[in-house]
């Protein structure tokens, strides 16, 4: 049976170039780039390159890119920095609507002596701009606020966040771990101070990921040890991965510049449309125009997202109820809770997630094998015939 | 030319069988081992595998096997968690010989309110153990103690040191980062409490490490995100690197159970012998005894240690002045400060360290080149005229 993975918010395949490209670092060039012989040499040269690619994809200076294990490093990093910058201010504002990296970071701080704001959202994901503005206060040290949503895909206007934020000199920092790869990215243009980046979300390994640091931002390392990354991450560099994320980095920003996130949206529009008008008592989770072009979350009345999930799984199909993150339990993901979606709804979400290996045939399938499998889970719902009849909005 | 690698206490080739190993997990299964498909199942059950092996090599649980990016990432975890879940104690014991990992973290949180102990070593870089001793007090939240040095391979009597710490109820953590791997390490029969090590020191990828942490440790995590690692590590498992280091634990075990390491200690013996013979003027740094088998640290005098690793490299021959993670200065190390090696000696200091890949005819070849790639050096320094005659211990 062949798979068909529709699941790449979690987690991507890693581009066959970008494997090639890694292969001779890990038995051929394994060198420790911080050794003086050519053979570590070798190799710094590759992280050079590499580091040039990923700042061309965000519109950065190389040297304002740090290479990281993860986004959740990446996050903690940057939060941490503005703290200890600031070390005065006792003040955090972010999002009901965060990941996990983010929300339970925030959660910790705020027991061990830091005031956060939540910003809400709206039922259909855009951030309450209003509250955020009034929340801006002098012992504010940081607003972290992601880019794109993981789950729902809605995208926030950073750049209008970061002017606001650089108006009252106040850090800003987004999590664009969903965003980079899938819409255009430019640090420059948007005045932000850190950005995080994972690469195991546009085509590279798991294992890297990328703090951007605008220069002149006051910043402290997180990871304290030897020299690397000029002082600011600790760590023998895992080459391999980081030379990984800069190929991926290239394609990705040749991918962006040839429409080829067009082709993806066409096709989960394909799939949305498809959905929406084949299965009643479905709901479309987060706003349709501000959204990643790949991201599909819809709720279907009555029925337990597990169930389905698992109804796909036996089709071979890989989707997600909730973010992967924050599975293993039942509850609806505090995302969907925060849109508002309707309980019984929320419970049943599946999250679609394209990406640029997604063929039309595969959206064809899904779309042929959903509406069968619903009903199915729906006839054996208790709750389903007696629903049914209630319009939701 | 071939290229002969003298720097495995820097970074190690990756064994083919690990590459092997973790190649499907790139392209082919590629899932997020938090996600609730099958695809993602595949994924798990390698993972646990992998943990199976690593805790086998430490004779620990799997339970107290936590994956992290580096032995970096790992010493900080172990530090944090420390101080953290002893809030009131604002004490720590170290040696003043430990890898920036540790060194740079404590000398940073000396500054921010600790008290931080530097343990001394004598002149063969054995820990001064009376020292240690009278500094344990009731105010002691941690010591962190490396079992094996980087740059001399002294090691040191861990077990001995857990047991003390265990007497006053003080954390004690391991920097096993040069130890695992080349010599027996039970973290059940030594008491310890937290033990850190590194992937790409025996020949898994870089980017990927361990902190074992004993069954009752307190513990708090350092990366504060999703649930992965049972709540201990937030982050996108680095799912081949873990399967890799899975596969170099496995090896490792069997290369110590099949007495590789003594093939490997002949080896370095025999390189040590030559140079100590045919070497004038020549030091042997740390003790001969208590010393991991790979390791070969001597000093020659009258010469700068980086033209001989820049003469040795035109010779495809690589080693290592200093410790790698702090090259690129021209200061002696503060390793080699510590043992009190003579100044002139000390900038003349080269590291060999040898691993299972190492050959005879690479150690018969490095002992030929050798003595008269010295002599030219010393021939050229205006110091080795006058100073040859005076007789050094």
């Amino acid at each position: 049976m062949k798979t068909i993975y529709l699941d790449n918010n979690a987690t991507t395949r890693v581009a066959p170039e970008v494997v090639e490209k890694m292969m001779p670092y890990f038995s051929e060039y394994y060198g420790n780039p911080s050794s003086m012989h050519m053979f570590g040499g070798v190799v710094g040269k590759q992280i050079t390159e590499a580091r040039e690619n990923v700042a061309a994809l965000i519109n950065a200076d190389p040297g304002e890119i740090i290479f990281t294990s993860c986004g959740t490093e990446s996050d903690s990093t940057a939060i941490y920095a503005a703290l200890q910058s600031n070390p005065k201010k006792r003040h955090i504002i972010t999002t009901r609507v965060e990941h996990p990296a983010i929300k339970n970071l925030c959660e910790h701080l705020a027991k061990t002596g830091y005031r956060v704001s939540w910003v809400p959202v709206d039922r259909e994901g855009r951030l309450d701009m209003d509250y955020l503005a009034h929340r801006m206060t002098e012992d504010t040290a940081i607003i972290s606020i992601m880019w794109a949503n993981n789950e729902t895909g809605v995208i926030f206007p950073v750049e209008k966040i970061a002017q606001m934020a650089a108006e009252k000199g106040i850090a800003f920092h987004t999590d664009a771990v969903q965003a980079v790869g899938k819409i255009p990215v430019d640090v420059k243009k948007s005045g932000i101070n850190m950005l995080a980046l994972s690469g195991h979300k546009f085509h590279a390994p798991k294992g890297v990921g990328v703090l951007y640091v605008k220069k002149g931002t006051k910043f402290a390392p997180f990871l304290i040890g030897g020299h690397q990354e000029k002082g600011r991450r600790g760590g023998t560099e895992n080459v391999a991965s980081i030379i990984g994320i800069g190929k991926a980095a290239e394609l990705a920003r040749k991918d962006l510049a040839d429409g080829e996130m067009d082709r993806v949206r066409s096709l989960r529009d394909r799939l949305e449309s498809e959905i929406l008008e084949k299965i009643p008592n479905t709901l479309l989770n987060g706003s349709r125009e501000d959204r990643l072009p790949n991201t599909l979350s819809v709720s279907f009345e009555y029925v337990e997202g597990e169930s389905i999930l698992l109804m796909l799984d036996q089709l071979g199909v890989c989707a997600s109820s909730g973010s992967a993150c924050t599975s293993g339990t039942l509850e609806p993901s505090h995302v969907l809770r925060a849109l508002g979606v309707p309980f019984t709804a929320a419970h049943g979400s599946i999250r679609f997630s394209l990406s640029t290996y997604t063929t039309p045939e595969e959206i064809e399938t899904v779309a042929s094998e959903l509406p069968p499998l619903i009903r199915k889970l729906r006839e054996m719902s208790p709750f389903w015939k007696k629903g049914a009849s209630c319009s939701i909005q």
